[in-house]
């Protein structure tokens, strides 16, 4: 009855990190989620609303005896956390991160991470308008991809436990090189960011704006929605990923004046051209890009149901680890 | 009890006309619906769907009789329907639209319809993803900007006919005069469509775009989303909103080339223009912008509740009109 416990540490309760604890704490049985914020009513209200078992107030105590700790900071963030856990992770724990951009973090953590710890860069491809805490929820990372960038020397049981920890919260884990995730994010979520800013800045630095205002509905609220998320995780994002997402907007101006030269000409080609579009987004819509990619591989793992789910049964870190192992089986 | 019933006419049973019949048909008693479709399929779903008390199965028969007519058709398919209808049309009736662009309407509007109909061009702020009847809904109009641009003679107890019956739909009515309406939908309408289309078209020519499809989310579906609208609107909107949309480009393209200029500098410069776009948006999500513009005047106009609610229990088409308009009790 009295069996051991293990302990995940959730760094970061914004809505990923409590959005994490919410459904780990609803898919495990016997293990602690430990949350730590900077800001302690965060941290409270994070408990309040279940994504956390215990608050942990000082960084350093959070990860003491975590088999998994999960840094869901802004990017700007990781280095200053990863330094100071350091001397408090156990031999053989996981870390893994949510952070935007992935060249930097792998950086830090190479540089910063005792040999034996092992790190799982990740990056779950979700999120809703509400930021904070507020905006957490189970269930948030049903059918989204999660990328996953191990650094080089992690072991593959680690990779496992971290791709079952995935599974579990209904996440499709995709591996990618840092240098491909950071240059795919500029292009598929930086880039939109920089867009929907650019699109208020447009046009509230117009003369007309007063009457545009009344006139803005839903398609406006839309493609300007970006320009609302957080101003420090977008800078740290420009900061981070500064290179691919010029070259994105580079790549979106060029673009941007083939179809204007397609408007100002009108007829069939540009009718063609919208059609291409259209037909795009909806090929998209029905997930028949990218069905098969160099990346499926990794679907030999086993699938949550097999083992993830009563992983935490056992009682020590070692068992932990090889439950996710790929055993004998496959 | 078998008293005189009225007529009001919807051509195009869209997401838009569709919804507006949803409404007249739950607001008022003693009012027919009569819809037409140049589809007999989308007609009969609009019927079935309640939007619509009744299908006519010609044009010209669907605005026999009527005293309001809506032409709720993409904006190039305005003028086929205003001749058609024009020999039809009963005299001192009003007609309308939801088209998207305001010059060119009104243009066919003063050189087709007769001196006996009114004329006061609408188009209302709404709308959602799913296109045609299967998206219209009730309250779809609630809240929403409906601009009203009257042709020049048109006489006031028609226009007060047409706000008052846009505030039964929970509608705000917004007068402007064609050309500025035209300019400022092109930027928070049509802007947005050219920008959504033009992401679909950056990121689907990318030889990555297959490894990108799995990774975009959220952030990616909803600056995109506006590429999935229908073709044919998007391409009647360019043509007959060419001028501006191509002038909101260039002010969009100079914009973007001042955003990557902070981006690759970074630091605070950076971090400012991020707030200031931050800012103007909450500005606007607030409703704090625009609230006092030189249109407020219209607001002497009686609301929905003082008269339009009860304007259909008349018996005549004069009696409707005069309870529209501004009486002595103002």
């Amino acid at each position: 009855m009295a069996s051991e416990r293990h302990r995940i540490a959730i760094i970061g309760l914004g809505q990923i990190g409590a959005s994490i604890g919410m459904d780990i704490r609803g898919s495990f049985k016997g293990v602690d989620v430990i949350g730590h914020d900077k800001d302690p009513e965060t941290a409270g209200l994070a408990r309040r609303r279940g994504a956390v078992d215990e608050v942990a107030y000082t960084l350093p105590g959070a990860v003491e005896d975590a088999a998994i700790v999960i840094v869901a900071v802004p990017v700007t963030a990781v280095r200053e956390v990863l330094t100071v856990i350091t001397p408090n992770l156990s031999d053989g724990a996981i870390v893994t991160d949510t952070a935007s951009t992935k060249v930097t973090v792998l950086e830090w953590a190479e540089e910063i991470l005792p040999q034996s710890v092992d790190f799982i860069g990740g990056h779950p491809m979700a999120g809703v308008e509400t930021p904070g805490v507020e905006g957490a929820q189970t269930g948030l990372f049903q059918s989204a991809t999660w990328a996953l960038i191990p650094l080089a020397r992690a072991k593959p049981a680690s990779i496992d436990t971290i791709v079952n920890l995935v599974r579990t919260m209904g996440g499709e884990p995709y591996f990618a090189d840092p240098v491909e995730h950071d240059s795919l994010v500029a292009a598929i979520s930086h880039l939109p960011i920089a867009l929907s800013i650019n699109l208020m800045r447009t046009v509230s630095a117009s003369p007309s704006w007063r009457e545009m205002a009344r006139m803005a509905a839903g398609s406006f609220r839309d493609v300007s929605r970006l320009a609302s998320g957080a101003v420090d995780m977008h800078n740290a994002i420009f900061a981070t990923n500064r290179d691919f997402v010029l070259h994105w907007i580079d790549s979106y101006t060029a673009q941007l004046q083939e179809l204007r030269a397609l408007i100002e000409q009108g007829g069939d080609t540009l009718r063609e051209g919208l059609q291409e579009a259209y037909d795009a987004r909806d090929e998209w819509l029905r997930g028949r890009v990218g069905e098969t990619d160099q990346h499926r591989a990794y679907d030999e793992i086993p699938t949550a149901s097999e083992s993830a789910l009563s992983v935490f049964g056992g009682d020590r870190l070692a068992r932990l680890a090889s439950r996710f192992r790929r055993g004998p089986r496959n």
